[in-house]
């Protein structure tokens, strides 16, 4: 971050404050650079220790001054370029040991979280996947590391998965809100635990950890691969547990189908999300953010390739998308980005949309509009307070995009949305499709409700 | 601000984080309330700490579980009404002293600040002003306190002012960044200063005091005031420094005359400001922010009242504007609330147009469109980079509002300007009047860079 | 305080440490000087902060290679000394509301707190109390504003006089944890109170204040006179209240007077008390820290002089007395040092006596000795654990006094004190009595627990 | 670490503070609980935190009222016994790179530090050493892994051995102040790195690493170690570099030889060392502090076992001697616990020979007094202020001992030496050896000034 020049501390300077006090708490590093010829020394500590271990965010203050500052060239000492983070292993004999207690399972879990995709682990995560055969789940981060659609992913079933697997394998994932903190009622209260994770710190939290693999995701998952070569075993085709987690995936997907199918107008989530899903390109970025929006999304749009879904994560920070979808444009101009976003999360960072016309970045922004932080109401009242929670009833996004020379299209009904994806997606430049849902259009009924409690 | 179950704390709860550990180096006051029974005692606590003695922000924590605990109403000890703030006053000898120093000044200057505002003193300074016939410059939040029309504001002449001063009443006002410290080159080697504030830790920052008023600013101006009537003194009419006030106030006048007499399009910030200054309702409270915008903005737009303009302050921090519309629409319903924008400072918050139309709050806001931070190009270059500050040109932010059901007007010639203010104010709604400036638009020449440095 | 050169910050300097962020939560500034020219400032702001307004701990870090720079004696802008803590009054009303709510009052007190001793308001203070014949009390860092043997001190009814005062003069005292709280059921319910403090913010704590007064407690105090001289009242020699006072205070004494008479060995407090108070000279620095000695000494050992007691206050915390006997030795070489101190009290910092020694700095220790944390055993038990809380028995703190050149002197008997106390004072350099309390030698009944609950 | 009442946050409790806000930036973890009931999570995730991963404190505020708290068994979720750390390892490929560096290397040199012992590597690491015949320099806190009196320890030419080195294997070791930072002048400027190290971050600190081995100490070495099982190379015994160290060791044994067997009294270092060095038991711990008497008894004290010596370590921090001295004594009730220490070490917490009486722990503080901080005077002078750093001449610290029930022993010759040091072993008790040193006694000639500047 910038600062106010250090020759001006203490005096009032313009917006003089404490930034490196205020980052400590939140960084795994922070620090404000005090000579022009250190910046090297202070950036490559800063970004090695961002990305060495376990990641995290790394703080710098560059004063006005510093960045000012003038220095002879050969009083600087260049900082070395930064390697490959290391990738530690882990023992032999805890291999077997994780190996074994998959054996030993009857209802076996793998749930991949976003650990697999920092790691770059896909190649040896899938070839774990489909040499055991193992049923898995996605975390949300860890979407895409084997595709979503894989015949293995129990991601239609998850309920029934965490709740009745006997040891779950955490590849990479957590124990955290999330995955309900490993806990009764949301899991079998006497789960046995295989933990894989690059901090050893975070190996038994909150449930304790029967075989433990702290070292690189990519690095460990290559060991059990190694080791599998030698072992006959793998999970067999057809047992109770395969034939309960498939059954109850198609008793889910019975429920929305009525609603996937329903063509009336104004719309429902199921309903847009089939088109959605089938326009959707294979090597998509895909952004989102929202409630109803993101949690259904994460059903409805599967992800084919690792790291390629940016949403509201662990944290659940709306008005990430926006910013998300930048970024991604940036970095992957050969790629489409798709940003699928509740009305409430794209407000946050709506204005973000100029930055896409000025730049020219070919995002394509779907907003399933329900005038609402998880559903709104048909008209506002005028006679009493707006309810909390409502936005305006059909609001225009699609014209905020036009203001600044982008494509806007608003649809209202859903017989129209495959065109109106399809049109936006041959625009060259950034696009909103703002798809009007009705108000009241929810998720299907869930067996537990939100941030359940432990038992 | 609300914050993860306490029960859940360290399992990775939904958004767990220390926030009071973030928030004690910004705050007076952080903490989290531990029991529901215990909400009445903090909140009092807090809010009377953030208005007791110099104002500052506070910060409580609410978690889930406490917020949503069960108590018996009889285990509650309710919280006392928590009175106005105590006003001190200073000793009979400091008032003489602070006379007597500007009884001999030469030069006199009453700087008066937003410490006049907070404490409420308008009337008290007013008759200061006028009783000793000194010359008086506002602070940005200080501005109103005394009408910025009074024949004493050497607004008009501000540099000059500062600078050539030898004795400078700081009255609830500080030498920070804004000030220029109170240091030459800005200020004289030897200006003598006389300091009223409400923390005496403030006493002497940057310049030493002569004579230091800790206490209330209402109490300790009505001390001056009564201290006052037993003298005949006050400033002459016919003085070098009056004059030499009056001189450069013409000569600053005259340079920028051409400007706002210039009816060529698109047009220039003074052009703009003339027909804004005269459309301005006289208890309007006016919200500004942006660089040129909000600075012209300070001499080309008027206070009359006090506590009726909110600018990005001393803080200089983008983004506050529409924030601060909002509140002041909803604090004073029956007043105007008029905010004038650079493109780039709407930009931080814009997207808070959609609370204003959701709200229906008559928001009135002006954009001068240069299409850049502090000016932008003709056309966006499409083989090469776009240079940072530009902005999207002719950027349509008057459709952004029509987006969401309130007015918006594109302005492109200045002679359309004056309509389409009546015509937004006419509109019982929110409304945007964008106004196209010339890229090029500026600032009139300044004796000094941004940012002075000491000598 | 020292750090680590600021050219080695991240790699692991000696003793690089992030001092400044760990200051920041405890004091009322904290910095880190980043160039030597700038020293002066610094030091300037720094200390001037700790004493205006509200005092407290600032903090500073001098870096090795800062204090070591080398720099122009021109470029050095040198900072001006600081003038005396600005005096803010009260407004002429509040004065008035003072006296009329003290004059409603039954049965009123004065609490006089270590406000007025930092404000060096002893003079107005003894006025005021004379004037209005008020009863009062004094805070442990309030003693001797006001003599502790004045006529109007309730001292020796403590209990009795906080709990039944109908309205409370707090005079730069707290309603913290010493105070109870001001609360029920060591105070009146419907207590009213009277508050005059340096620091707005401190107003209403805990119980809501009838009369705000924030300012100069010497300045204040002085109003208050002042407007005395108006007014015919005084609190009348013959009430009830001062009679109830009087007879409780005649009670506790006959309650303390057997254990004082007790000529046996080993002796008690109050006996080894009769004998130090007799000693102790007029103007004697008193240090005190312990439990029960701290606590009995504080009713036993009065003090004639503000600002003459420095014992383990508001904080309580253990281990500050030698630290405060070298100070006390140091700053005031004139006058009499003596620390009266319990045996873990003294255990603490013990080592100090080295300093003493090697200074040659008079202080005389009086420790006693009961062998533990609020009481000790006979004999240490060889067979179980020593149960915590329990020090050596009869340990000769005397002996490590000699250790380093100074005088140890053993008290087994009482009727020894006075003799060993004559011959220490009498001797040049420091010197221990060390005085062998009976192991169950303990307060008088008190009514309330210690850090009683609130009801 | 205790705390007040949370029931009384905010009122002024006794002691109350903010210890969490405190202890965020110093360690680890650092949390308060809230509940009773949750104690054993908590305790679990700050003990499990504190040792797995990277070691690091962690603080736990636990108070009044939750301590005090009844809760129902039933409701107690009890936390799981935390298993061992786990032990990552490092890739096949590293272990070959690692073995291969060394293996090019004319000039190698393994540094052993403090991880090893940590990880409990001994074994490991002296089969690494002794297998490849590499020369080792033992770190301060990684002492004794390998014995010191190794023959292919360096330690008695480390300048040389460091500044000559081309590759440098840093085993559990850092490059911070103690190891200069592995920079120029004390290092060759294109040393060559292979570090193993727990922590990733850690890597390339200050130069950048050519192998990193992030891992487990023990079980990284014993890759290495499984790895030289197929390989023949070991390092030469007969080469320039091995004959080098050996010569520049026999110069410094040299140079020290006169001074340890100079009998004049007052003695000196090296003198004193001999006959401690002939009586410390093989398995003693051995605990130390001070500047000289620190620095010299690094080299003039082997160690034989690891973690087995306590002195000030890479912080430095005088005062922490008495403290581990206590501990090792609790924990290891079956070893010889002998602290030698500096006298102003000694001084910092010098009072806890209390403690060591009281509990009768039988530790042997041998006190290398020489009246000062580096170094004191014959005299104190009395007409001039005394210089600082000196202590007073021939303090009694043998007679603190005694006055506690100890044994003292004051030696001024050092012909005396042999049988005070038999003695006080022989006592059963706590003992102190008081060894009266020449002031002016001092190190050998170093080739560098202490805190060498990098180049
Ligand atoms: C920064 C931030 N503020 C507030 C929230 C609370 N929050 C969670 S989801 C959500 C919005 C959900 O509404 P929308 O984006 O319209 O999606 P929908 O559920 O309607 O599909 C909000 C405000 C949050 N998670 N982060
Ligand atoms: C939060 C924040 N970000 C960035 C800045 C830097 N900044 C200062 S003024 C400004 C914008 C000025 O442009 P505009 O609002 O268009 O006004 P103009 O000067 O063009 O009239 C910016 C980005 C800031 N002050 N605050
Ligand atoms: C730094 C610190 N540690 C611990 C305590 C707890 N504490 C309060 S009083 C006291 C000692 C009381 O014993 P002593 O000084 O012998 O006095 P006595 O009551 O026996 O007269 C202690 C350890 C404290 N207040 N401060
Ligand atoms: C807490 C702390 N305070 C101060 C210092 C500075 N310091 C380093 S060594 C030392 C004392 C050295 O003297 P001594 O213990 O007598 O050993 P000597 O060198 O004389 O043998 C001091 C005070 C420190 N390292 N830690």
């Amino acid at each position: 971050g910038g600062a106010s020049a250090v020759s001006q501390n203490g005096r009032g300077a313009f917006q003089e404050e404490s930034q490196v006090i205020s980052a400590t708490p939140l960084c795994k590093y922070a620090h404000a650079v005090e000579d022009a010829r250190r910046i090297a020394f202070y950036v490559e500590q800063a970004v090695r220790t961002s990305f060495y271990g376990r990641p995290g965010p790394v703080y710098l203050d560059m004063p006005d001054d510093i960045i000012t500052q003038e220095v002879d060239d050969d009083k600087i000492r260049m900082a070395a370029t930064i390697p490959d983070a290391p990738r530690p292993q882990v023992l032999e004999d805890d291999v077997e040991a994780a190996l074994a207690a998959l054996e030993s399972a009857e209802r076996p879990l793998v749930i991949v979280g976003k650990g697999m995709a920092w790691s770059r682990a896909e190649e040896e995560v899938r070839e774990f996947i489909e040499r055991t055969q193992l049923p898995f789940l996605a975390s949300p981060m860890g979407k895409g590391v084997v595709p979503d659609d894989h015949p293995l992913s129990v991601g239609a079933a998850r309920t029934l998965a965490l709740q009745q697997a006997d040891v779950v394998f955490l590849m990479g994932a957590r124990f955290n809100w999330i995955m309900h903190f490993g806990m009764s009622p949301r899991f079998s209260k006497d789960v046995r635990v295989i933990q894989l994770d690059a901090a050893a710190e975070e190996i038994g939290s909150n449930v304790p950890t029967e075989v433990a693999l702290v070292g690189d995701g990519k690095a460990v998952v290559g060991q059990l691969n190694k080791a599998l070569e030698n072992r006959q075993w793998f999970y067999p085709a057809e047992t109770d547990w395969r034939n309960a987690i498939a059954e109850k995936a198609a008793a889910n997907q019975e429920m929305v189908q009525p609603m996937a199918d329903d063509d009336s107008a104004p719309t429902n989530y199921y309903r847009a999300f089939k088109d959605i899903r089938d326009w959707l390109p294979d090597d998509a970025m895909i952004v989102s953010e929202g409630a109803n929006t993101m949690d259904i999304g994460r059903t409805q749009m599967p992800n084919n390739l690792p790291r390629s879904r940016l949403d509201a994560g662990s944290y659940g920070t709306m008005g990430v998308g926006m910013g998300f979808a930048v970024a991604a444009a940036v970095v992957h101009p050969d790629r489409p980005i798709v940003a699928v976003e509740g009305d409430s999360g794209f407000g946050f960072s709506g204005m973000e949309v100029e930055t896409m016309c000025r730049n020219n970045l070919p995002v394509k922004i779907v907003i399933l509009n329900n005038g609402g932080i998880g559903g709104g109401i048909d008209e506002l009242p005028t006679d009493k307070p707006i309810p909390p929670g409502v936005l305006t009833p059909r609001a225009r996004y699609d014209l905020m995009m036009e203001a600044f020379g982008g494509k806007g299209i608003l649809v209202e009904d859903p017989k129209d949305l495959k065109d109106a994806l399809d049109e936006a997606m041959a625009f060259e430049g950034p696009a909103i499709i703002n798809v009007l849902l009705d108000p009241k259009a929810g998720r299907k009924p869930q067996q537990f409700a939100w941030l359940t409690k432990e038992e």
